[in-house]
C-alpha cells in the first residue's frame, strides 16, 4: 500500500514537505509517491481530467490525497471517495468528478471531522493529510465522516475539448481520450490542424503531431522540441477533432 | 523519526540526490523528507527567517540538515544545535540563528571532524549529510564535534520587515509573524497599501490582500492570480506594517 | 540497496510518479533515491557525460533507472550494463556509453522481454521500471534479455568539450575533468577565458572563475551569481583550455 499525492502545490515549492511530515507522522513506514504537483493552479476542471486520465496507473488499495482547492477556506465541502477500490481525499470541489463519472462503483463520505488546528489556506496539511493517514493505517471513518449520496460539483464523464496540461517538454495533454478517435482524425489546437503520428521519431525535427499519449490522452508534440512554444499552446485553449 | 532537508539546493538540481545516497548508505531505513530545496539562494536571513516559521512543522526528535551557504568552502564553522528537542545541522552563518534566538532551550556543538574527501564547494554531501546520519543512528558527537557556548553568526529573534520567499502561486511569504499584527493593519510592500482577508475567496477574483499564512507569518496574496507579479514583488524587498 | 533514477522526466512532471508506482509495486519496500530528472532534454551525449560523472556517488551493488531517450519508441535497443558492480537500465543510445568505457569491468545484456502494455512513448514506465524492480530484487535475467558483446552505440572515454549541464544558481558544468588540468590553465566559454578559484569566496562578489566542482568537472562559476546569465552559457556550447 503507498500514499499518493496529487496537487497544485508544487514539487519545489513550501507546501509538499508539511504534507509529507503528517503523513511519516500519523501513518508512519507507508510509503509516499508523489503523483504530481505540477497541477495546473487554479484550475479544477483541467485537474480533473489529468487525474481521471493518471488515476489508471494508481494501484488498487491506495490512497490519494488530491488537492487543487482554490477555494480552499471557502464554502466548498471536503470529501473520501472510493472509486474503483482507490481512495481519495480532497475538496468537493469537482477535482475527483470526473474520475468519479466514468468509474464501474463509487462511494462517498462528507468529511465532519475539523482538526483543533485548522489553517484556513492549507487544508492538505491540516485536514486531508491526517484524513489520508488514517485511511491508510484502515482507520476510516471512525466518527470523522459520514456517507453521502454523491459528489456535490460534478463535471461528468466526457471529455474536455482542452488543453489540460503542458510537460516540461512542451508537450500538450488535450482532455480528449485517444482511443475513440481515428488515426487518420487531425486536431485542431492553436490555429493548426495537426496530422497523427505513431511515434516522435516517425516524423522530422521539430514537426508537430499528436499521438495517443501513455495516458490515453491525445497528445499534441513535436519531434525534438517543443510543441507549447512553436504552436503558442496554453493550458485552456480548445482542442478539437476534424475528421 | 525522520530526517529533514531544508537547503537551497533546487529540488530539481544534482545536489539532493546525492545528499540522499549518503544518507541512505550511512542511516539506512530512515525516511528523509525535503522539507524544502527553494530557499533562497545567496540570501541566508531570509532563508534564517523562513527556517524559523518553518520548523514548527518538524516533530520533536527529528534531524534537519539545513544548509544555505554562499561561503562554502570559506572561513565559517559547521555546527550541530538542539533547539527545542529539535536537531539541527548545517553552517554557521546566521542560518539556525533565528530559531535559536526564539527557542527556549538551545545546545551547540562545533563539528571538528573532517571527512576524507571533503569537496570545498558541497559540505552538504561531504560533511553535512554525514554528521545528519551520526545523528540520525544516534551516534553523536562520538568524537567529532565539541559544544560550544553559542552560534556566532546571530540575526537575532525579532522579526525581518522583508519579502522572505515567494511561492510558486506567487504569494510572497514576509519575515513578519502574523499572530502580533492586527486585522486592520494595512501592510505596505512593493508600493501598495494592502487590506487583510482571511482567505483568498474573500477578496474579488485578482484583488491583492494579506493574510496570515499556514507558518504564522504575514503573506502578501491575490486571488486565483500570482501577488508577486501584480505587484512587482521580489524577495528582499521591503515589507512593512502602518496601523 | 538503493534503486537510483537518472532521467530527463522533469522531477516537477507527471512521469516520475508513474514510474515510482511501478517500482513500489514490483520492488516493495526498497528505497528509490532520485539522482537527477533534469538531464538536459533531447541531448544524450551531454546526459552520458553528467552520468559518467555522477556514478562515482552511486554505490556499488545499487540499480539505477538511466532514460534520456528521444529516440524512444524507434529502432534503438534496450540494454542492462553491469558496471564496475553497479546496475544500469536504459536505452542503447550511447547514455551508458561513457561510464561504460571509462570502467574496469563492464557486462552487457539485450533486453529480449516486451511488456503486455507498452506505451510507445513511455518505456520508461513499461519497460525500464519492470527490469529495474527485477534487478532490485535480484531475479535478472530470468529469460528477460541475453548477454551481448557491447553496447551498439558508443561515445567513447574523451573528455567532452561542452557546457552539459547548467545548475539552478547558474553554474555551468563541462565535460572536462579536472583532475588532469593544471589549475593556472584558463577555460574558454562563452568568449571570455576565465581563471581558477578554488572556492566561490575566493574572488570578488560577481566575478567569474572556473573550479574543480564536487563531481571532478571544470565548472564555471560566479561568486554569489549566476555565470550562465552572465558570460551567456548555455548546454551545447564548446568549453575548452588553453595553457
Amino acid at each position: 500500500m503507498s500514499i499518493f499525492l496529487f496537487t497544485d502545490f508544487g514539487a519545489a515549492d513550501v507546501y509538499v514537505g508539511q504534507v509529507k511530515a503528517v503523513l511519516a507522522r500519523e501513518a508512519p513506514g507507508i510509503g509516499v509517491i508523489d503523483l504530481l504537483h505540477a497541477a495546473p493552479a487554479f484550475n479544477v476542471r483541467a485537474g480533473a481530467h489529468l487525474l481521471a486520465a493518471l488515476a489508471v496507473q494508481i494501484p488498487a488499495g491506495s490512497v490519494t490525497l488530491a488537492v487543487v482547492d482554490p477555494g480552499v477556506g471557502g464554502v466548498r465541502d471536503a470529501v473520501v471517495a472510493e472509486i474503483d477500490s482507490r481512495w481519495f481525499v480532497g475538496p468537493d470541489n469537482g477535482l475527483l468528478s470526473v474520475l468519479a463519472a466514468r468509474a464501474a462503483k463509487v462511494a462517498v463520505w462528507r468529511i465532519t471531522w475539523q482538526p483543533d488546528a485548522l489553517a484556513p489556506s492549507f487544508h492538505g496539511r491540516d485536514l486531508f493529510a491526517p484524513i489520508t493517514a488514517a485511511l491508510a493505517r484502515d482507520e476510516f471513518p471512525a466518527g470523522r465522516a459520514v456517507r453521502a449520496d454523491r459528489l456535490q460539483v460534478e463535471f461528468g464523464a466526457t471529455d474536455l475539448g482542452e488543453i489540460i496540461y503542458i510537460d516540461h517538454y512542451g508537450n500538450a495533454f488535450t482532455g480528449l481520450r485517444a482511443h475513440a478517435i481515428g488515426r487518420d482524425t487531425r486536431i485542431v489546437a492553436g490555429g493548426d490542424a495537426l496530422a497523427h503520428a505513431r511515434v516522435f521519431s516517425a516524423v522530422p525535427p521539430g514537426e508537430a503531431f499528436w499521438y495517443a499519449n501513455s495516458l490515453g490522452l491525445v497528445e499534441i508534440a513535436a519531434n525534438g522540441g517543443s510543441a507549447a512554444a512553436k504552436l503558442g499552446l496554453a493550458v485552456g485553449q480548445p482542442a478539437a477533432y476534424s475528421a
